[in-house]
């Protein structure tokens, strides 16, 4: 999405500097501050990861809250498997911040991604905070700033927002990530921010359903990170919601997640096709999230879409082990608006046109069609790619 | 395991020919013959995908019996995702095999391997079987050939075999599979053969045990086939065991499903690492086991063995998502006799002599010790190499 596109919500201001984290990349953006003006509902989801990183662990204590003031957030340094240094210096990050803004340390989240098992370079953030601080802008060029602090191996910024006109308010997301990559672990981090005024509990409830609809519906190996974040915070700048208003705001929010996810599918290390996943009439959604998944995350469906095989048998055969009954019978596959298989048959298909399809389209929709209910998930994944493995492989220093 | 160290358990008989299967390989070996000259009883364990190819769906309706005269295999076409046709396929492969043999139908299962979703050229079988069933011998040339025609992508034939003197009988075994490779979906196939007397329960039982830590402990990419099964035949011609030296026979049994799950491990297409996870000090086997399968099937632990990169952060997190509750504090690794990480921190390595060990050595095994309890498993599995992915993304046709 283009800078001109974006929506600031009302009352938030952001920085993004070079605090010298990143010693050897002069210059490159890694503190970022995004702070509300007065004190904001804030909601959080987190990494399931039992190897939890110091930010996870400080910030879960602190949402949901209705007095929050913002985040800060460093990149190059993910700060986990620190032990209890981790979590004072975790602690220390977002005690500086709430120095600078005038609250009380625990109306300040933190979240960190990059290298992980080193501690930070604490130094560095006593007069990068500050810095930081100094700059705050409600400004777009201070949004991308910040949007661009927080990314590690992403090779673009992630960012959406959406305009309520109705309703007096936006949002505005970021977030950062492109797959669990060497030398570092590229842990997932969205931001969110809504000028409307919402209850803490009922943004929290709102986050986990957007989420679960969007973030938990990308996948790029499978691999779940010990820092993976998404904050949402919402600070009645604008005007107080409710009833049908609510859910207004949650459609948008749950967009803005929705974008905010596929453009980190699609900006996967290495991959060369980014692949929609769309699983309908299972029992319920649980089961077609499952499918979706299992679908995702199998590297013989991901390798056959670099390969631009149109291997049924493999797309069948993924569904087959996500552990949803089913019978062959029951299911029906689309590649894009090619029937493969049809009620539990493979369809005749001219196999070298279909190559070149896959060949030729870079955004490719795998539909499977099931006659078991109204359950459905819409998932996105990419492909796996020799140069995945070469960029994953690269020898830690 | 060289020819010379196979025992041939007594009263089987093996064949292994070309039958046209393969029409565009002359002369590789592509039916096998598998027989026991008294009925022998039968166990065996299947694929759980939901989407069974036709061999499995005929044999699961066979075992456990006790009046099981063999198993006739081909390689080249799994008959999977072949509707009713295929079941009449499969029928009609082991009635051939039954009727060349003098029994029922029924005596006799069935197994297919290879390409899916194609018919069975049948008419190959029927001169086929009869001359598959000619040439049977007890010999142990004759044992290679069936080992033999069992192969698809395999590079080497796997077998095991173990001669038990006190007991007077002896087990071997035979396997195929290396992965799920394009363009066929590589199945995981075994075959055990005892000359001991176990009755089809206990037998059914005894496999079950050795598959759970066997062949359900390796993993190369988490996809599973349409068409896995082992089975284990006991024909009684040597002694009839009871209590202690049951668990003997069971102790053997699992052995011979361990060194053909390794071997499967071993032949990895593509792979240059071969790794030995180690998990110990968990609740249970199966939370052991939960873990060590989900560091098995990481890309990014896969990667790392691949790209000599001795990546604790990526070994530890891959534990994290396993669904097994722990605290960090309570894990320590190793990677061969290198402590990495102890008790919830990362221990001062030596990144380049350790990176240098893992490029010289093909063999590695990493261990995770937690302090829970005493669940164990030994899980083995390959690294990820630019080479899979070339290997599993070349177009079918």
């Amino acid at each position: 999405m283009q800078m001109h596109d974006w929506h600031i919500p009302t009352g938030y201001r952001f920085a993004g500097i070079h605090c010298g984290l990143r010693a050897d990349e002069p210059g490159r953006r890694d503190l970022a501050l995004m702070v509300s003006d007065r004190p904001a509902a804030a909601a959080a989801v987190f990494t399931q990861n039992r190897v939890a990183a110091a930010p996870v662990r400080v910030s879960r204590e602190r949402v949901p809250q209705a007095q929050c003031r913002g985040v800060v957030v460093c990149s190059g340094n993910a700060n986990a498997c620190t032990g209890a240094q981790g979590i004072a210096d975790a602690e220390r990050m977002a005690t500086l911040a709430a120095t600078q803004i005038g609250c009380l340390p625990d109306q300040m989240l933190v979240a960190s991604t990059g290298v992980i098992g080193r501690m930070l370079p604490m130094a560095v953030f006593e007069n990068g905070i500050p810095a930081a601080a100094a700059v705050l802008a409600s400004s777009r060029a201070a949004a991308n700033d910040a949007a661009h602090a927080i990314m590690t191996t992403d090779t673009v910024s992630k960012t959406s927002s959406r305009s309520i006109p109705q309703l007096g308010v936006s949002v505005l997301g970021f977030a950062k990530g492109a797959a669990m990559i060497g030398p570092n672990m590229a842990t997932m981090l969205g931001f969110l921010f809504t000028d409307a005024a919402v209850a803490p509990d009922a943004l929290q409830a709102m986050l986990r359903r957007a989420v679960n609809r969007s973030f938990n519906c990308i996948s790029v190996e499978g691999h779940m990170s010990t820092n993976d974040t998404v904050f949402l915070f919402a600070n009645g700048q604008g005007a107080a919601l409710s009833g049908p208003h609510l859910a207004d705001l949650e459609r948008h929010i749950a967009a803005v997640c929705v974008d905010l996810a596929k453009a980190i599918a699609l900006d996967a290390e290495g991959s060369t096709h980014f692949v929609t996943i769309e699983v309908e009439g299972v029992r319920d959604d649980d089961e077609a999230h499952r499918i979706a998944k299992t679908v995702a995350e199998s590297a013989l469906v991901k390798t056959a879409f670099y390969g631009a095989d149109p291997n049924w048998g493999r797309f069948v055969s993924a569904a087959g082990y996500a552990g949803v009954p089913f019978e062959e019978n029951q299911l029906s596959l689309w590649l894009d608006d090619i029937e493969l298989y049809r009620n539990g048959g493979p369809l005749p298909v001219d196999l070298p046109t279909m190559s070149a399809h896959i060949r030729q389209h870079r955004n490719l929709t795998l539909r499977y069609r099931f006659t078991l209910g109204s359950g459905r998930c819409t998932f996105w994944t990419c492909d796996l790619t020799p140069e995945y493995v070469r960029l994953n492989s690269e020898y830690t220093t």
